[in-house]
């Protein structure tokens, strides 16, 4: 090994490659990555959007799809484990996410979710709270959620970015929805501390994981969240649009009341009672009949984390972007980029997000040339970052590949940014 | 050809089985079973809970899952046509239930759609009306889910039978929620004359379609229906769970109001503004990401319905239940079931419900004798007849295995029913 690779301080292309290398081979995560299906000519930063998939999951599909649907059609819904599937998967995300079994299922979407969330959790806080607080810097569809939860249950939305929520939160506050990562720059918000500051004013505290979960330890348990959401196609790789899960923290889960008490919710849903009854636990989450192809994609593609502590997912994270960071500063010119992505540690999440002129024809060219990240208009670039796949190899070359791009990309070039509403490679669904 | 065939009076089970026979030689859609993956050794009468698998389907999703998630991965969103996937579909659906291009929308489950159609329509009808009229022998979500959006809406809720819908609209009604088929008894409502006595109330008129969609002619543009929603997974065969389905009819899409504005409804979603605007059409039905395996193999599904008149489906639904209720007086002796589906072919929809003593323990043996339909508690036989894929022959012979089970299975005997709760082979999700 070279000196470089001591002092860190590494400035040529050769040098940042070789403790890649290096990285690369102390990686113990490094062997999981053979069980995606990745192409080595593509550097894939976009699992924050849309995880890579399993190789086994095609397999495992075609037995549902053949076997369980084909064969045994509706028998499968009892000897296949349909029925439960909700449950069960939610049970194999829990440790993830740091709870308990019990506490959490899946179904809908994440925005169906955070409906669920919020009404239920203004119900929770009781009459005399006419307030909620939501994350002024939240992906969009949880405001607009959280808007029409307020105006369905006559409550006032207030909102507030992340750092300003201790302050916004009083006596008049039922519940605030806040987003664990920002899913534009970012930055890792403080669970521990916003959590405690909600209770200490009374309130519920609402967590939009969609960002953070498989990505980092999140502690739902340990730190009291009430009640949180989350995505499952992002760092879960469970499909294009797997469904969402919802957790409930235990105390609440006796008193949760869903505003959208579907069938699959009832105590006894075969008895086709006109009269509701919720059932007991994380079932109270459920609504309608669940979409069993993409439940079960997504249970399948739960088989890669067996074994894998989501503490080294978030060292081999951390280690991913600091070093992205570095080969970006190495290798790019000064004042091309800058990182919107906080540097400390405690406030970053898995992507690095690199605001940019013509960040438009930069991403369109960086995917040309086989580095895939996406843009959150109108400037930034974002690089997401999957510990289970994504390589020190990765981080090196998307770098070098960005400074390729920029070097073509003159800095005061004009591009066209796609007209509004018009769907475009560079901006997929994401959150 | 035997006289019998001619006189429709035979009463042993050679000549039916020869009328069979004969009915489906002159079936113009027989041709279309070999479109699905079915056992010729057993009878499949449930698909009004679970459509048969179409034989292509495998193929198509093995390709989405290799090829769309694991290749292109997020390029799909735009390549492979996912973002357009709900509307597209719900033009695919549209023709099957009388609706023009852009009314319906395809995405969530029918318990959610139903909660965006009553809120809608409750806002439609302005604020001076202050009463939600459900159906009193609804499929239970949709009444779980009314009291719901009354609840939240600050309305009043009303329960009347569909006979009764009539007389129960007035000046204080916002909304009737009436199923077209009655999950049960397989009785079809009058949706022109009950729609039109719920506009002349000046009221809005919610049509559940889930027994209906794909089995016979619905009309919703042409007998003006509000709002509709549907079940994809019975007579449209679109997988276990498969997304529902929004109609919103024309007049009302530009007022249509949806309590779930989730991001893919606004009317520029990668704009990522705080600020919700709706979208324009049938795309406002939209919420949260689409569970895209689910659809497109909704999607690939409805490649069987390519040049099927779904007046010629009608006819054969009829045709089949006629002959299906003439076996079942042949060969089950008198008093051991009895139809509590309608006679008349305008009160009737697509399956025949017979209530049995002891139904549980006749279900049981008939699906060990390889005739699946399955229970609804406690004495209900369901019997479902998909046109598609469901021939005279089955007809017949479901008949004469219920009647050898019925000599097998004592009339006095007394069988334990799953208690409460328990999931069981016999009363699967169907709704």
């Amino acid at each position: 090994m070279s000196d470089d690779l001591m002092t860190g301080t590494a400035r040529i292309p050769g040098t940042l490659a070789s403790r890649a290398a290096a990285l690369d081979a102390q990686d113990q995560l490094a062997a999981l990555r053979e069980l995606f299906a990745l192409d080595d000519g593509v550097v894939y930063l976009d699992g924050n959007s849309l995880g890579a998939l399993p190789r086994h999951v095609p397999a495992r599909m075609a037995d549902v799809i053949t076997r369980e649907w084909g064969e045994l059609r509706i028998r499968s819904w009892d000897e296949s484990g349909w029925w439960t599937a909700p449950e069960r998967i939610g049970d194999r995300i829990a440790p993830l996410v740091g709870a308990a079994p019990g506490r959490l299922v899946v179904g809908d979407s994440t925005s169906v979710n955070v409906f669920k969330a919020l009404v239920g959790a203004v119900r929770l806080a009781g009459e005399d709270r006419d307030e909620i607080v939501v994350d002024a810097t939240t992906f969009p569809t949880d405001g607009y959620i959280a808007a029409s939860a307020a105006r369905l249950t006559g409550k006032r939305l207030v909102a507030a970015a992340p750092g300003e929520v201790a302050d916004a939160v009083g006596p008049r506050t039922a519940v605030a929805l806040v987003n664990h990562v920002d899913y534009r720059t970012g930055r890792l918000h403080d669970l521990p501390g916003i959590t405690a500051a909600v209770h200490a004013a009374g309130a519920l505290a609402v967590w939009d994981l969609c960002h953070s979960a498989g990505a980092l330890p999140v502690g739902l348990d340990a730190h009291g969240v009430d009640l949180a959401v989350g995505c499952t196609y992002k760092y879960l790789n469970g499909g294009p649009g797997a469904p969402a899960f919802l957790y409930v923290a235990e105390r609440h889960q006796a008193g949760f009341d869903s505003p959208l008490p579907g069938w699959n919710s009832h105590a006894d849903p075969f008895a086709m009672t006109p009269g509701y009854a919720a059932a007991e636990g994380a079932v109270r989450g459920r609504v309608g009949t669940p979409d069993i192809l993409s439940m079960l994609a997504l249970e399948a593609a739960l088989d890669v984390w067996d074994g894998v502590p989501i503490e080294a997912v978030r060292a081999k994270s951390l280690a991913l972007t600091d070093f992205f960071l570095e080969c970006v500063e190495a290798y790019v010119p000064a004042g091309r980029v800058t990182s919107v992505t906080p540097e400390a540690h405690a406030e970053r999440g898995s992507q690095v997000s690199l605001s940019c002129a013509d960040a438009h024809a930069v991403m369109k060219e960086l995917i040309a040339r086989g580095v895939v990240g996406d843009l959150r208009r109108p400037d930034v670039l974002r690089f997401g970052f999957t510990p289970l796949y994504v390589s020190f190899a990765d981080a090196e070359r998307a770098a070098r590949v960005l400074a390729d791009v920029l070097a073509d990309v003159p800095a005061d070039m004009v591009t066209e940014v796609p007209a509004d509403g018009a769907t475009d490679v560079l901006s997929e669904p994401a959150g």
